[in-house]
């Protein structure tokens, strides 16, 4: 026995088909596309590597870019106004402002200023208050593309015992708001968590989003369970016999004969993430059109 | 060995006392007390009951009193109206808009209208939103009055198994957020956890709010776990040796010789509802004071 491998990749371009289908059909009523607005303030190269692969994605299914910069010193007030401008432009119909800002910038100040409806991140207060009281709204792009793979891999999650390994405002606790909504019983568990073993191998749905390379091994799995695997490792060299020096917070060699369907690292749950965040543009620009 | 009894009453008028103080403190401070405005529509017996106490408990405490009572054929305009009045009304700390509303009054609607800084009952989206993000906020009174209890009991939080029976928007979902918030490890279960005995039985600290009279068996606690029975249900008559009819969601002569600690019904988690709501509203006058 060995584990069903989930492959986001082939998930996340059946996704991203069904937006390019959406935005056709959207054009086609209201002759214009969706557009989605990225903010980037600074020059780090992780977020500029995020922020064009975000708009190159746009550009793939139809979706017009708008991609905004802002120089590492740019003032609070040039920052709220851009968002300002960009919440009152009838052409943008997401708003996503790439974090980390730099310092002398509050990320959840600013985040907090893109309207309701454009928050297609799911980040905003809002967008948090919507899901945890199970109203209708756009939710976190990365725990939506989870729920969407659990989908795909078959996953029973009505009376399933789920266990989230990670509460960060970003991942970990909408991840478990979306798994409740879906009649799982579901356990957090973290840092302070005292025998997250035992804790993890209660799980028929277990998923990793702590950040630390291989940290869940093959004995915390329990036999059969669905395993999903958010952490993106780097390691000095690649693991022997592999070719990427990625990896997850699973070690996949372990968990493999034991899960009943796993994510690889990479190629399990990373490609979801855009792939979400083009599905909660074509949704908000849908809802604004009414 | 049987358990600790924790004293809801005593600890509910520990916290008034301490609003009692504040008050007075505020007062002096500002020349005017804070106000809570409650908003009842229609004639449900019950409802005015509520009412009635949380008024005369605003008294109690030298809280300002506005008791507003609409018909119950009173329109969606004439309700909105009064909110928005209240709303910017600088003598009214906290507005508490009574659920349910008549059938034709949309209650979340109408609970949304209230400014997020007099949300003394924390159930808007910007409450709950900014409390699943972990951001300071007015937190629902019967959780945070749980925590108090909790905290009384000196029950350890960080790294227990706390398992909340009970999804609901009013208590348990906010519940499983500020026992994160406290660093336990959070299960909630509901209706459709399969086996609830079983994850009952993990737990250090035991949440039931599932309003079924007494379906929490002593076999499902573990033994000296911290056991809080939010449930209050009316029995036809008085279980054997009892006074009062009403019992919790807890079998409270089965959990007794095996919990470590437990919450009476009567007695236990009711009395701090009203209490914390008193707590919110100082807290919500002083944040608006400055």
């Amino acid at each position: 026995m060995s584990a069903t491998i989930i492959d986001g990749k082939q998930v996340a371009s059946e996704v991203r088909a069904e937006v390019a289908t959406g935005v056709a059909a959207f054009v086609e009523r209201h002759g214009r596309a969706p557009g989605l607005a990225t903010i980037l303030v600074g020059d780090d190269a992780a977020s500029a590597v995020y922020v064009g692969g975000k708009q190159k994605a746009c550009a793939e299914v139809g979706i017009q870019g708008f991609d905004h910069r802002l120089p590492g010193d740019a003032t609070r007030e040039q920052l709220v106004a851009l968002i300002e401008q960009l919440n009152a432009d009838e052409r943008v119909s997401g708003i996503l402002c790439q974090l980390p800002l730099p310092g002398h910038l509050d990320g959840v100040e600013m985040t907090n200023l893109i309207a309701a409806e454009k928050d297609v991140d799911g980040l905003t207060v809002g967008s948090a208050g919507r899901l945890a009281l199970g109203l209708p709204g756009l939710r976190p792009c990365t725990p939506a593309g989870v729920i969407r793979l659990l989908d795909h891999a078959g996953a029973q999650l009505s009376g399933a015992e789920a266990v989230v390994i990670g509460r960060s405002n970003l991942f970990g606790k909408p991840m478990a708001q979306l798994l409740l909504q879906r009649n799982a019983t579901v356990t957090i568990a973290h840092s302070r968590t005292r025998d997250l073993e035992a804790v993890a191998a209660r799980a028929d749905v277990l998923i990793a989003a702590v950040g630390r390379a291989e940290m869940v091994r093959g004995r915390w799995i329990k036999p059969g369970a669905t395993v999903i695997d958010v952490g993106i490792n780097r390691l000095a060299e690649p693991p022997a016999g592999r070719r990427s020096s990625l990896v997850g917070d699973v070690c996949f060699d372990e968990a493999f004969p034991v899960a009943g369907a796993i994510t690889p690292v990479p190629g399990g749950v990373g490609p979801m993430t855009i792939a979400q965040l083009l599905a909660n543009t074509l949704q908000a620009a849908e809802l604004q059109a009414g």
